[in-house]
């Protein structure tokens, strides 16, 4: 990777903000294009060029000269189905450069929108005679950092994100790298200095910049790989089978490349760069949209308490292991009535739906074993009777939902997917929670390749046909698909809260999740967990969840998601009835969402309103060192007194040795009021709000 | 590769077939499963070892003890939905043999079977705690040759079986092999001495010796490879993307190795030790399976004379390019007036079907692309109304074929099967031709992997589902599936008719092709070309047709298919009625079929019995030397006489420059008649026998 010094001229193009702080500038300079970015005068991405390396063909780098600008403004509002805000503007100036490389005839179109709050920029390769195929080699687009910032970064993979956040300094990955690629089922780090997107810096002079991209589409993922001498970071797209980054035909564009910038830590969570440059959906009716808050028979498992199998068989073959003569292992969590008896919490409780995980036949050997035909989606275990338990699920106003772990056995899932969605409508399940648990089949391509992405929006609009709502886990980090795709309600794709009982996450984690996987859309964190002692649950699992009490209810208004999760065992929220109140009331659909305060891997607090009602809900996570917050709730309407309920950590909490100390308080507010609360490390806090009496 | 020389020692396991003639001796020597094969006293394959090579964990080469002998005889006759015999007896010794490998505590069973005319065997992984789920990384089956016999080979290839024969001693493949392997659209040749199977053989001593597999189903295809030093061939399985070999679950059964030997060359040709080692059909009904005459908007194509794709566009989208607006090339060949006079064609001629390629949106840029989203399989061009020509066609009493070229998108397939099934039901559609053109899609995946093995199978049960019968060209070559999937009606799976317009192929290449394609299937040779001249229908191609007409009225005769084309454009049989008379009254189904003379290479002559009826039709394919047929008409019925209408080439008649000459005799004829025929070089004949009135 050469080391590029350049000097924009005067002949920058220069394309700026609303605004007028963000300031981007681009020039064909030795006849490659290359761009910066300041804000507020000073430099955010130093000179940095772009262009893409193709295979077999002259590369799209450098020979070209400047044929054609366009340029053109957008303001316009619109409104999500779902989400943090009721409604999103749209505001950016935009600049369309046509690069022309004379020697091949072949154009290439860079569209840059800058925002008040950031760029995005995207290639673009017209219809044209000379570009019609092409496979990419690499995407050369550079992101040249001004200093040695901080960075909050996970190691470059082809096929995980779960990995716990490393903190530190550019020059400090390479050093870090390797012990911060921990095991996984399928991994493939691929660089020393390798770091996947959204990948969020701190400037020392306390400048807050985010690298992601918007609206992946038919194109592979992008991870950053930095050259520590000269702190430039360039593109490194997703490999296939065959080490090829891309097949594209043209007319096509890829997706948007962002940078959101901004003084305060808030700017980067608030921003709605990543959805605005995603395509409005095409749906016509998505009425059939809800968001869930929903149960589970899952932690269970996870825990290793009971099992997804239900037999201990070492091997079962689809079609011929006859499970009405196999010996049940006693353990197995989606049975009949342990399934009833979540549906009758949930309807109790006021929750849409319970997640049932280990309900048909072909978990004893699920995983590890490369298996092809691994499930067939449809056919239940002989203790789970699936018509009856959604009729009684219906029967309480409760709703059942659906689990596809597909094993990554992803041709198998696209055979059985017509029948899989047909089943769910069939018995009354209208969403799904997927998996690609372990390495792709085919065998070699990666989970956020070209092929897989294709595969994941393949899932979703034929989920869509059958008017299904799906949250993928293991799929690629989201990139504002949710907006072209409103049926994606979730993705985990990154560490979520099972890590907590695979042997703990960093007690800072969900304060850094917010400002990287959570830029490109929400995620199935799936909070709750109430008993931090996993031995309690298995004895054989010796791990802790590193979190208070209190720290959990805040995850449902920090960590957005029109998806969430009471993950624990009804049975330990029946210890702490008073503390669920909190999940019970939370809503999971907003009008407006505001970051009080937040510093990367520190804390962040939120406050949210609730769609169509009068009620806020603010939550707080913070790191190991605990954290007092002091926040003001001007955000509460001038005209009202409300009644806040307060959980947050007892006075001595501490995630790891008090974690279930919390107290909850009971105080009149207004929009006057200000909040000072102390938190526990490892802690947090939970307020929700209503119009007082 | 270790060169092995094992002694068998008086220890050996016997199993000798029906007649005594052909023995199997296996041993466990030095802990290594060998076997060898001896007809009438005399060795036809040496000391040759079994077993495989695993990925990570202990191979299944040596170590074992035996440890288990079963015993047992088949005797059963059964009757094919078609085929060339009413009814097939399947009668063979068998013995299964236990190994043990005592230091893994694994099991594996090799099971043999000896047949009059031959050896079939298998190995079989049973259900046992140590060995579930294992990685081949080779099969390790030698075929240890006892001299340096006459072989009729192709190239082992991963990817491509069209190439023409080449016919030399084994120590000269090395030094054939550059030539032998021509370009192709999609080809892998991974050896300088690996050959594709069915091999022929003919030892010095006039033996004649076949190798091929049975039954290949969730396995990778396999070639030969050659030492040639010790003369030793070895199984060589096709990788996948990541260079494994297979993907096993056991309780699992191989595909089986097979050793055809005989006398006479025609005891090759009449094995039925292919079909006998496969399944039984599961089908409970076949009623809608029938054989097939049929003709088609193909040939046109093949040779330049007219364009698959409806317009000159370089690239499209389907879905996004308006069809209506686009400027048609005037080459379309499927257009409304041109099918409609196919039609008409096949009606008053008696042919049951009408194959249209380029029907369908997409062949503008179908090839050479890798493009994923080729074809959708359901939208037709323009100007082919596929419901208006359905119902011409059907009053007619006649049925289009359909044609899926897939372009091995291989996703992009089956994404769309069930529609593009439906779509053929909907219209009146019963058969399809099937394409694999080009490289895999997955990339990295190979035509004769185990990947595409599996998806082969998938296409067949799912068209069964449909009642479709498949006829599908670029897949593995058969190994007698037919049996078990009656609806794989053909291959074409070798070099076929074709190529005759690409350059020409060798005028030996038919009398090559029953020894070695045709052991495990029939195949879609597509004859009947009248016009050898292809200048005649495109003037920019200069290929010559290698062959008489009389020899390619022969072809429907010893290119065994139930499906037959009589490939020409129809003007060109207008010019030559008399000799076309044949083709329509050449059956397609046969009660009987005998080999009258054979010498692979040289000249093919068969007789057979049309189902149901007294008819009989005999025909000869000769090389490029010529060849006096001296046959015997004593199949016919001592009882009756017959009128027997031969055409056969004229005196001067040459496949290079006096192509169209050929005479037509009529005669009557009893079982006691001997007929002596001159061929022409790259000549031959055809004869009908109805009872004389």
């Amino acid at each position: 990777m050469a080391v590029m010094t350049v000097t924009l001229s005067m002949k920058a193009e220069e394309l700026k903000s609303p605004d007028g702080n963000m300031v981007l500038r681009f020039e064909v300079r030795n006849g490659s294009p290359v761009y910066r970015l300041d804000y507020k005068g000073k430099p955010v991405i130093r000179d940095s060029r772009l262009g893409l390396e193709l295979k077999d063909v002259d590369d799209l780098l450098t020979g070209f000269v400047l044929s054609d600008v366009q340029r053109s403004t957008f303001d316009e509002t619109w409104e999500p189905v779902w989400g943090e805000w009721k409604t999103i503007r749209n505001h950016y100036n935009e600049m369309a450069v046509t690069l022309s490389q004379t020697s091949t005839e072949r154009d290439m179109v860079i569209r840059f929108r800058v925002f008040d709050d950031g760029l995005g920029f995207r290639y673009e390769f017209p219809e044209q005679d000379e570009l019609v195929y092409f496979v990419i080699a690499e995407e050369r687009t550079q992101f040249a950092m001004t200093g040695d910032h901080t960075a909050y970064w996970i190691a470059g993979d082809y096929d995980t994100q779960e990995y716990d956040y490393t903190t530190s300094r550019l020059t400090e990955i390479r050093g870090l790298m390797k012990q911060a690629v921990t095991p996984n089922a399928s991994q493939t780090p691929f660089s020393e200095t390798g770091v996947q997107t959204a990948l969020m810096l701190k400037t020392d002079d306390g400048l807050y910049i985010n690298l992601h991209e918007a609206a992946l589409v038919e194109y592979s993922a992008m991870h950053l790989e930095l050259d520590d001498r000269s702190l430039v970071f360039e593109s490194h797209l997703t490999p296939d089978a065959q080490g090829n980054k891309g097949y594209i035909q043209a007319p096509f564009n890829s997706p948007w490349r962002t940078v959101i910038v901004g003084d305060k830590a808030a700017t980067i969570l608030e921003s709605k760069i990543t959805l605005n440059l995603n395509e409005p959906t095409r749906f016509e009716d998505t009425s059939w949209i809800k968001p869930i808050k929903y149960i589970g028979v899952w932690w269970e498992m996870i825990t290793g308490k009971s099992s997804w199998a239900y037999s201990d068989l070492p091997a079962v073959k689809l079609g011929v292991t006859d499970y009405s003569k196999v010996e049940p292992n006693g353990k197995h969590g989606a049975n009949n009535e342990h399934v009833k008896m979540h549906i009758d919490f949930a309807a109790e409780h006021g929750f849409d739906a319970v997640l049932v995980e280990g309900w048909n036949v072909g978990w004893e050997d699920w995983f590890g074993k490369s298996k092809d035909y691994v499930f067939d989606f449809v056919t239940p275990y002989p203790d789970f009777d699936v018509e009856m338990l959604n009729a009684y699920a219906a029967e309480k106003g409760v709703r059942l939902m659906m689990h596809h772990e597909t094993s990554s056995s992803v041709r198998n899932y696209e055979r059985h997917m017509d029948a899989a969605y047909q089943f769910m409508v069939d018995h009354g399940y209208n969403s799904v929670k997927s998996g690609y648990v372990g390495d792709i089949i085919p065998r070699g391509e990666h989970h956020y390749g070209q092929w897989m992405v294709n595969h994941y929006i393949y899932a979703l609009e034929k989920a869509a046909e059958y008017k299904i709502m799906v949250n993928a886990h293991e799929a690629v980090r989201p990139t504002g698909l949710s907006r072209t795709y409103p049926n994606l309600l979730a993705n985990e794709s990154a560490r979520g809260t099972e890590y907590e009982a695979f042997g703990g996450s960093k007690p800072d984690h969900t304060t850094i999740l917010p400002f990287t996987r959570q830029i490109g859309g929400p995620m199935d964190y799936t909070p709750g967990i109430f008993e931090q002692d996993i031995k309690k649950l298995n004895p054989d699992n010796h791990s802790w969840v590193n979190t208070t009490i209190a720290r959990q209810l805040a995850l449902y208004v920090t960590m957005y998601s029109p998806l969430q999760m009471a993950a624990d065992l009804p049975e330990n929220y029946l210890r702490f009835m008073d503390a669920f109140q909190f999940i019970k009331d939370v809503a999971v659909d907003w009008d407006d969402s505001r970051v009080l305060e937040a510093e990367p891997g520190d804390y962040v607090t939120y406050a949210r309103k609730a769609k169509g009602r009068d009620e806020w809900f603010v939550g707080c996570t913070v790191d190991e060192n605990g954290h007092t917050s002091e926040i003001s709730l001007d955000f509460l309407d001038a005209n009202r007194k409300y009644e806040a309920i307060i959980y947050k950590d007892a006075k001595d909490a501490h995630y790891k040795n008090n974690a279930q100390a919390y107290k909850i308080e009971k105080k009149k507010v207004s929009s006057k009021t200000k909040l000072k609360i102390q938190c526990a490390p490892g802690g947090g806090y939970a307020i929700s709000f209503r119009p007082a009496e």
